[in-house]
């Protein structure tokens, strides 16, 4: 059974489709590396990259990429919606198949000392793979954004885990992590009033007294005259998908108000959908082995 | 992505271990074939193969497995409780990845040629396979026995599809066919009184006014002291699993009776149980491509 690491590098060019080509190119053509999906966003001027393939391979493309995005794009001359802080802003490890977190950690590290070594660049580990409990959050990383950095960097509890203590003239600074597969999962209700909305993402989510994976809040779908509850799964073996449901459902009922829809935006791993089917028909002791699909991944 | 076939050929032995170890050997060291599950049942004297792979080295290695099989079983001193009239009794062809049931009904019949000429088996086809609607399904097929073989055979409408018109001798006549994967789908009830089982079997089954890919019938489940609508969803694609376990639940209500729990024997796909996932927590367009391990088979 092949080992697999999903990486989901942000880059900060969403505009100049050239650009962008240029920079996903080592995930085209790296062997053992598989593009799963891009997008680039114009408002946010900014690229999302979902690659996936054996730890060694997804390094060796991302550092090419990396390369590629320093000499593309600089930040002195970058505007977009999303706050960035780096050229190469940001570099998440998810570990997939036969892969663990402490070694989706590791390869963390070895890709931030590689492109601190390689390219002057200062890097911040995040989340799974924080050196120290303030860099956990992306946004406490995050805050000050590239025009920032420099005074930041200058206060002794932020100075770099990796690279040079001094930002990158043009390409700033990089957080590099690891994390759990996260699962997009919007649920949407038959109203448009968007408070009703916030009070069950109040409810569900871990950071206001809800579910311990679960962040949420309340967007409103203006196209479809209804509300919708945004919510982030960021680790659904602890927190199942058809836990936040269930919840949505019954804080809506006091509202006098129903679930008309859901959606899974972008990839979700098999299991976590499996899990509700489990749940709602009532499987038991049911295995993933079982499953045809994950026999053939073996 | 994979050209990828399923096959569960079932031999006529399940007591002498030593024996069932050979005949599955060619699936074990066959290059392109992966042994999924094998279940040497005593009382039934039969084994259930479950294998994977590429359509020509699973044809290579049922082939071979069928010659080790015909060497080693005797059906004049086969007694066992599961309806049989072939040492390999029957060899059904699933299309699993990038493979058409057209193509599987041609790999069966290309199969069925094959065992006919090198072993002088009389083969008949079956299911999607079938020559004529009488052959389709494996009971009328096997119905008599090898016992009744010899019989059968002389009359006209029983003349073989492939091989002599007369039964193997010691290994008698095997049935090759190509079909949907099969799901079984046990639902089991608050109560003892196999007639209420029996009775929401006859509600939900094809054959008797149900669900157009449903079979099913009550069985008693001595040790919990319940009973169980024991069901095989024939084609989960068009009959949907939440579709026949929402039609149990409802028929049940009429007993004053319950589901408690539900079980999945063997392999599932896992569009199967994904499908559920997406009915029951309402999830809009949501495309199979959007599950990773998906996208890492292609």
């Amino acid at each position: 059974m092949a080992v697999l690491v999903e990486c989901v590098p942000n880059f900060s060019e969403g505009r100049d489709i050239k650009r962008v080509m240029k920079i996903i190119t080592p995930f085209i053509i790296t062997e053992g590396v598989k593009l799963l999906d891009y997008s680039a966003d114009k408002d946010h001027n900014r690229t999302v990259v979902s690659v996936m393939g054996e730890p060694d391979s997804v390094k060796k493309a991302l550092v090419e990429a990396a390369g590629i995005a320093i000499s593309e794009i600089d930040l002195r001359k970058h505007k977009g919606g999303h706050p960035r802080m780096g050229a190469i802003d940001v570099v998440p490890f998810i570990p997939i198949q036969n892969f663990t977190m402490e070694e989706a950690v590791e390869l963390a590290r070895d890709t931030a000392r590689e492109l601190a070594s390689q390219y002057k660049l200062p890097i911040f580990l995040y989340e799974k793979a924080a050196a120290v409990p303030a860099r956990e959050n992306l946004a406490n990383i995050r805050k000050g954004e590239f025009e920032g950095m420099n005074e930041k960097l200058l206060q002794p509890e932020w100075k770099p885990d990796f690279g040079p203590d001094l930002v990158h003239p043009s390409a700033g600074v990089t957080a590099v992590g690891a994390r759990m597969p996260l699962v997009a999962f919007n649920i949407n209700l038959n109203t448009n009033n968007l408070d009703i909305a916030n009070q069950i993402a109040r409810c569900i989510r871990h950071i206001s007294g809800g579910l311990r994976y679960c962040k949420a809040m309340g967007v409103a779908l203006k196209e479809r005259d209804i509300v919708q509850v945004s919510i982030n799964m960021t680790d659904y073996t602890k927190t199942a998908l058809y836990r936040v449901f269930e919840m949505v459902k019954f804080e809506a009922q006091r509202y006098g108000v129903e679930i008309v829809g859901s959606e899974i935006i972008g990839l979700a791993p098999m299991a976590a959908l499996i899990d509700a089917a489990v749940y709602y028909m009532r499987i038991e002791d049911f295995k993933i082995e079982q499953i045809i699909e994950q026999r053939m991944l073996e």
